[in-house]
């Protein structure tokens, strides 16, 4: 393609399905394959948890780290409130470390801090824009705002046209939900 | 939830947009993370490939197995035929291999084959009804039939809203798009 030039992508999963955070797992599996170094930083997880991706991370020997304490966020709670802006304090150190440090910065459920207006939209865009430019950053989850999506290079939303748990009350499995 | 039960899955991954794939090696990985048995079986990559997935595979010591020639199915073609037609009888044996073979069994991919009718969907669903019950599959490709949506426990569209190498003539970069 005449022009097409290589840089870091900001990379959106969003909508109601199932996936967003998988294929971020994907994306994380597929760089480390080649190499390139990632991290991970989840939202929501609790710090305490021991789901299929974390032990798959520490036998990697890649970093996922959970910020949450397992809360979905009521936008609400002074306490989750301020333990998201914890979060976010380390994913801005992470998003804008040397060059050498990573290659993909994942940001897991971070929609949800931006939804509940606990962090601005202008804040994330401006980290974003400071980055090294060959940084890949992913961020996932539900309602990203369409501020996001207009930054954003590369936009995927994944809609729920089937789930078992609602469906055919299948209980959530290890594995494959967590 | 009353009455939840735990069984293997039949999951679909579909639609235009990016993560297909990349949500079934996020499976694989979490699988994985948990000491499952995890395989995959693509059918459109090369078999010659070293794609990032497959340089992650043979460090993690899971199976992915390149079934094809690197073509997009043509529909047309006796030899992309053949080629898929001997993945599928590869496919079958997995998917139908003893329960303490594999947990997981992921079909990248296949839905092209079925949407270009070499491989007829009631054969699929047949091998699929056949399974260990705890087996998941998964299926990822476009045009998922609506037999197999039908026939799933779990399906996702994963619909593209901005891609780069559209949008912004940007280049497939290592470690996102392969």
């Amino acid at each position: 393609m005449a022009g097409a030039t290589r840089k870091g992508l900001v990379i959106v999963h969003t909508g109601d399905g199932k996936g967003k955070t998988t294929a971020a797992l994907g994306l994380m599996m597929r760089a480390w394959g080649r190499g390139m170094k990632v991290i991970m930083l989840q939202f929501i997880k609790n710090k305490n948890a021991n789901w299929g991706e974390i032990r798959a991370a520490r036998k990697m020997g890649v970093e996922i780290i959970p910020l949450g304490d397992g809360f979905v966020f009521s936008g609400e709670d002074e306490y989750n409130r301020s333990l998201a802006l914890e979060g976010w304090t380390l994913c801005k150190e992470k998003i804008l470390a040397p060059p050498e440090a990573y290659d993909m910065v994942i940001l897991d459920e971070i929609t949800y801090v931006i939804h509940y207006k606990w962090l601005s939209l202008e804040e994330v865009v401006d980290v974003l824009d400071r980055r090294p430019p060959m940084r890949h950053v992913v961020l996932t989850g539900r309602h990203a705002p369409q501020g996001l999506i207009d930054y954003a290079d590369l936009v995927t939303e994944m809609r729920m046209i089937k789930h078992p748990l609602v469906d055919q009350g299948i209980k959530a499995q290890p594995g494959i939900e967590f």
